[in-house]
């Protein structure tokens, strides 16, 4: 294996994986080494651009901590979070559809009890949310877990203020035993996806702008259903038809009703999958 | 562009990059977007397995530092590297050929004069290179600028080391003016790359040894001629045939020959290629 040149070097490295034990991974692998040598060799891809190429995900990486996720942010914008989502969630109609998980997503938010509000401190205009939780033949889920989260009104999570005491916009509860759910917390709005990383210059170098439409994060799971990730947007957001993750399904954009003391409603159900019995729970 | 699916999200994600002002910034991301959709869809990449190329990839940013370069490793493993350095280096036959750059480079090695010796210490049998830098035509290159670094006789670079007082094992130094270059250095070694990161879990999933067979780097630059980023390697080393990344060529395979006081000795004569006229120097 020695003078490989650009038409045998791409076989010679997939010839190298032949000995990968686990055949999943090999074919990821093998399909990843294809597709990576055929977009380098469809660019001619300079030895300039592969450096800056280097530095670019190098950046991204070091942008990434415990509560930034870059690499997240780049396959959002790239399309590949909302590509991967789709492939994977082909749901019967009558399903709430799910979008992009995105990167602000925290393990172990606060608790609460059905009414309370989530907001925890967070600026924003007061919105009572509820719904019910139904399974595809209509009947209502039990008990789903919820977990809620959302940006403040300056369109910022709780992560990225430096030194906040305790999570904001954030929260998991559960909904009753008749599937119904209800919450305090604060009108979403339109935000920027953070833009002083590597992501941010690639979308300012393809003049695309940096915007979400407002919405609120949902992961709803229950027993024998499928776990439901996705977003309920506010319908009129301006940015409703150029998402910068590509995340809008219109099924999902809702009204939040301005009632008249000047707080709003969202009202939404959500309708969960059952579990094939032949299928990984 | 609401609802995308996967059979919609490539072309909307395509159109999007319309506005990149930068013609040849377009054209790489939109034929990135266009592999890396291809890939997750051709092994229709689960939601968890994305999430594990997420924390791969920000695992291999968090190796990275002014020393390590993961991303390279990774680049080198995949065979990218190589087929980079092949697409952009078809020189005529007769000239030296290139190779990968690797991780270790570092600007700023120390300056030395013909004949030193550039080891600083580091573990090794003492070995004496020489040679002479010539242009396709036969005719000595005067003056050439030579950077050299190489492991030592532990396997690892002066930068794998943690407190190093200063370089070892690596300098630059000026050819004379007929294009004659000797200095001492330790006898290079076979060495394994790093395998604490992410990319040595790749090559263990994968049961790939991370070995290098023996070699010395060399990067020549002079005015006129394009500049060459290559090896000599060691002849009989067991690792000639599956270099884990791929860089060995026939032609850069040399006699480091055993004096009988036990030192070495190492000819090797560079051919560099004039720029031409037309190209960008």
């Amino acid at each position: 294996m020695r003078n490989l040149n650009q038409d045998t070097i791409t076989q010679a490295v997939i010839a190298r994986l032949a000995t990968t034990p686990d055949p999943r991974l090999k074919e990821i692998l093998t399909s990843l080494v294809q597709h990576l040598h055929a977009f380098a060799r469809e660019v001619k891809l300079t030895e300039e651009e592969w450096m800056q190429g280097i530095q670019f995900l190098t950046a991204t990486g070091h942008k990434c901590d415990d509560k930034r996720q870059e690499f997240i942010l780049l396959s959002d914008t790239l399309g590949l979070s909302m590509l991967t989502v789709a492939m994977n969630n082909d749901k019967p109609a009558g399903c709430t559809e799910p979008t992009v998980f995105g990167p602000f997503f925290l393990e172990d938010a606060p608790r609460f009890k059905l009414g309370e509000d989530v907001a925890g401190g967070a600026s924003g205009e007061p919105c009572l949310v509820h719904g019910t939780i139904k399974s595809l033949d209509g009947k209502p889920v039990p008990n789903a877990l919820i977990n809620v989260w959302q940006a403040d009104a300056d369109g910022n999570y709780d992560v990225q203020y430096a030194h906040l005491a305790k999570p904001q916009a954030r929260g998991i509860l559960n909904a009753d035993e008749n599937g119904n759910f209800y919450f305090k917390t604060i009108l979403a709005e339109a935000y920027p996806i953070p833009t002083d990383g590597p992501v941010g210059a690639m979308l300012k170098a393809t003049k695309n702008h940096p915007w979400r439409p407002a919405h609120l994060h949902f992961m709803i799971d229950a027993p024998g259903y499928e776990k439901l990730i996705t977003h309920v947007f506010r319908d009129e957001d301006q940015y409703l038809e150029s998402d910068v993750v590509f995340g809008v399904r219109s099924s999902l954009v809702a009204d939040w009703k301005k009632k008249p003391d000047g707080t709003y409603d969202l009202e939404y159900d959500f309708v969960l999958n059952p579990v094939k019995q032949t299928a990984k729970a």
